[in-house]
């Protein structure tokens, strides 16, 4: 009965079950196509990806599965340019990295952030031209006008609310179903409606970072102010965790770091070990890869950069300014300067191809539904 | 079948539903007679109480009711005494403090906190010569020798967890029961395995404040950790919440905020009122009232310690500071100076009679249940 409801009929999907989309290669066509093979939701995190590349994945996607994906888009928010706190940053950066050799890119490589930011609109455009089944997006929300032109290609659309007024607001706006990622949840925070409040306001961080409400909390408030389908998103790693989110009033769930230790995963080795052999408790909400909000497991590079004293920059410069170090530390290993990205339920990763993880889901769902019922 | 299970059985209840004990003064004798009466367990919130008042208090717990209840204290911890952050503190609040005629209490007064710590021992022996049927413990854990005794006496004992890994402590020491305290929960922190790092590094404050770890990820880490029965907390309002909290493993439920609003309830009537009239997301995590984490609502007291640049002394040092403005809100009835706990469900309060909340909670609760199956 949990399999057939609004969401499963939307997406055309038989268990609603979806993979997260997540972005910096862990969800390969592969992943992808292996998990809307065994009936659930397969998604694309193609938030970091040029438009060729977004068509190329597309293309591999679909000669593996004729069942509906998904694709995932980064929506450009504000971003705050302050020379001084950037070039900080890159000293900070060079001075103290252990890479060496891996110093932050140039100043005028900042250029090329701020260009690719303008890139979103040639990502949209293969997602329409693609005409994908569905279009997922996180950190805000596009125009009416996008999600017109989505609807008229029979794309539906789900976006990431954060918390309950997110969660109106793409309502509101005329987005399908809604992914509501509470504070549980590993990788980038979906938050867009916060006002940015200033970073160096040292005594004010704890109310300043973007709502980080529970799960549990989160799916009561948006059960009762929307009337679109919900998916729960946040530390779910099994069936216990599926059957509280319908409790709930989820119509779905979306699993991110549970697909991370798939065997389609396209995650560092050293990553999945890392996350394969952690225990609770070992994740941190932090802003230090990317200059966005996000959680995974802490490590070197973490503590580094929470304790540098300046400014750390807007996201998407701090994410530019890194990425040589993490590079550096995908090619030589180092899972101490990776980002990390895990939800607050990493220890319970498997390790088993990603069909077969759709399957034990399915079964320990229906398998705690009898223990309650 | 969800009332009947090992949580239940040791306590002697109808319904796996605990009363909150929470200290401060709303759980009058009358609340948590009625929560007795109706089938669950009412605490008494004793932690700020003397000894001869918690006597009173369980007599006329017991003059109203004779099913069990439970009464509950905090385990006094470490205190780090800096006297110039202490005077600082006195300063900026005498300053800024809007009862200027309720400046902070005097320095000699500081000396009544300390020794109010060693009270632990008085109000622990009234606990053990009334055999109370039910001891519950915030902030720490008996020792065995101690929990030798109270269960020489019958009484059965409830700590409190916010990690696995106090949970793992407690059924070592030898608890018979675990209150796991998700991050939703509205006032105090519970936690206690916790290096306790300067509250002065700004920088690290946000992984400086003890795990607020979701309330789903907690249940399923403890779940897997202990065998003695586990207790849900932090946010939940009702059968939803009831019904996936039973999903990730637990037995039962305690819940706090959602009795505040009740008739029993001792909770001042602006602070009620607060409450009946919130919205979601109002909440933060301050040290600002006590010196120890905890939620409340946000009001200009949070902000206005929130805004101070030294360091806030510790529980219970802060906690006497600041209880002369609290006591002035008080009297003059004035919330933004009141500390209004709430978990992150407060705006799902419901003012009726408590028997009347615990009928409806079992209500839902087999509603949700037969939805699900």
């Amino acid at each position: 009965m949990w399999k057939n409801n609004r969401l499963t009929e939307i997406l055309h999907i038989e268990v609603p079950i979806i993979q997260a989309p997540m972005a910096g290669g862990a969800t390969t066509p592969d992943l992808v196509a292996a998990v809307s093979n065994a009936g659930g939701l397969g998604c694309l995190g193609a938030g970091y990806m040029k438009p060729d590349d977004i068509q190329s994945a597309i293309s591999h996607i679909r000669a593996r599965t004729h069942r509906p994906f998904a694709v995932n888009l980064f929506i450009p928010g504000h971003v705050k340019q302050d020379a001084q706190s950037v070039a900080a940053m890159m000293d900070f950066l060079q001075v103290k990295s252990p890479a060496k050799d891996a110093v932050a890119e140039k100043p005028d490589n900042l250029v090329n952030t701020i260009d690719w930011l303008q890139d979103f609109e040639a990502q949209l455009a293969v997602v329409l031209a693609e005409k994908v089944p569905v279009f997922s997006f996180t950190f805000g929300c596009p125009s009416e006008e996008v999600l017109l032109r989505l609807h008229e290609n029979g794309t539906i659309v789900m976006g990431t609310a954060t918390t309950v007024e997110e969660a109106v607001f793409l309502e509101r706006r005329g987005v399908d179903a809604v992914v509501a990622q509470g504070s549980e949840a590993g990788g980038h925070r979906g938050a867009f409606l916060v006002t940015e409040a200033s970073h160096d306001d040292a005594h004010a961080a704890l109310n300043q970072h973007p709502p980080f409400v529970g799960l549990m909390a989160l799916l009561e408030q948006i059960a009762q102010a929307v009337q679109i389908p919900m998916v729960a998103s946040g530390g779910i790693m099994n069936g216990r965790g599926i059957v509280a989110s319908l409790a709930l009033g989820a119509s779905g769930v979306q699993l991110g770091t549970a697909f991370l230790t798939t065997d389609e995963s396209g995650a560092h080795p050293k990553y999945k070990e890392t996350l394969l052999n952690s225990t609770p408790n070992t994740t941190v909400v932090t802003r230090a890869f990317s200059g966005k909000w996000a959680r995974g497991i802490r490590n070197d590079f973490i503590d580094l950069v929470d304790g540098y004293d300046g400014v750390i920059p807007d996201y998407p410069i701090q994410n530019t300014l890194t990425r040589t170090i993490r590079n550096w530390a995908a090619k030589t290993g180092r899972p101490e300067y990776m980002s990390l990205w895990s939800g607050e339920g990493g220890h319970l990763c498997r390790s088993m191809p990603a069909s077969q993880l759709v399957a034990v889901l399915v079964e320990e769902t229906e398998a705690a539904l009898r223990t309650l019922g």
